[in-house]
């Protein structure tokens, strides 16, 4: 069965990215882009990921084989605008997707078809609808929120995603972009109640894998979180 | 060598506890306890933390070694006076600590000796003072930075701390008294590096151990981080 996953590499204190680049500077040298980059590290010497970007070598290692089996086990991605945007030049003629991509926007445009199976087509009738088209294309595997941190956030809030899986990178970012916030719209005595299902460990980063059971009211007692299971 | 250590209960969205209570209600009903409960639920059933509190009975998992072995390697504790002030009644003649506390707080009091070892000495110079108390204290054992949150924070801002171990519990709050916030005074290119040491694995709790490098400026690249190692 096709499910929504996310994943997204964020620091002990949950910054996905440093503070907002805002106006017209070189994000690639803001702030915003440092922690991103100190984030990504861990990513950006893996074989797996190397070979998506058209690069030889990296590493053959368990950070390779996580970063392998995300793009295999995505049918379709769900993004963004701005993260679409971002992207469209720094990604080139072949993005590392391989699939269809589903950009969710405010601003009509022709979908953007581009070598290696990616294309980019853009959904203006809102986030749950873009989730719907992205498994209509999954051919059966799995939708991935492709980000940025507040798609991610928003498809939690909206109680689309089946599965989280955090890569906690040892460092504190004191502050900067925050994957999980106040916007999730929990109420004071309810959590969003999930279940580990796989823990990797590596020294340059953890990986923290959940199964999304969905909002509960927040009990102290051992016996039940009322979530009926 | 005496460490510096520090542990808490956190949820994957980094609260250790709800929204702040205020006034004079019952905290015990507050949802600032109610997110602390949920958090702490895998503790209350662990024998180790049942033993310190003088119950028969609990788990003897790898939870309940985790609060065996923290509890052991305590050799003095330092603690905000809020959470001193909240617990004398509650923890009662033989609170768990079985070791000196030495409390920061602004008010001068005279050392409170309970049963069992523990006694509570207020500090009234300072953090880093009551961390120096606490080392010739230890006995050659560990000094454990016993919360709240906010004084862990405020050791690892000062540079004190020297091993941090978070017990991830598997729910998102979304708002809440957060562990690591922007009061940790980092720059916007900078962070606190971490290596980390352990991590356990069970259904009810993730446990991240670290030690604690220091402040290093955000470097992206995969040659070093700035801290010399």
């Amino acid at each position: 069965m096709t499910k929504v996953t996310a994943q997204l590499s964020v620091s002990l204190d949950g910054f996905y990215a440093g503070p907002r680049h805002e106006g017209d500077g070189d994000w690639m040298a803001s702030a915003e882009a440092a922690a991103f980059f100190r984030l990504t590290r861990w990513m950006t010497g893996a074989a797996a990921w190397r070979e998506r970007q058209g690069f030889a070598g990296g590493e053959r290692d368990v950070n390779s084989e996580v970063i392998g089996e995300a793009f295999e086990a995505a049918g379709a991605y769900v993004m963004g605008r701005r993260m679409a945007d971002g992207g469209e030049e720094p990604w080139g003629e072949e993005p590392p997707f391989h699939a269809p991509v589903f950009v969710v926007t405010h601003r009509p445009r022709p979908t953007l078809v581009r070598r290696g199976g990616t294309s980019f087509t853009y959904v203006t009738e809102g986030l749950a609808h873009a989730v719907e088209r992205a498994k209509d294309a999954a051919g059966g595997k799995d939708v991935a929120i492709a980000g940025g941190g507040s798609l991610v956030r928003q498809v939690l809030a909206a109680g689309l995603l089946d599965e989280l899986e955090l890569h906690v990178v040892p460092v504190v970012l004191g502050t900067g972009l925050r994957l999980l916030d106040a916007d999730l719209g929990l109420g004071e005595r309810e959590g969003v109640e999930l279940v580990p299902t796989r823990v990797l460990h590596t020294p340059d980063v953890t990986h923290l894998r959940y199964r999304v059971r969905g909002r509960a009211p927040l009990l102290a007692d051992g016996g039940g979180d009322g979530t009926g299971e």
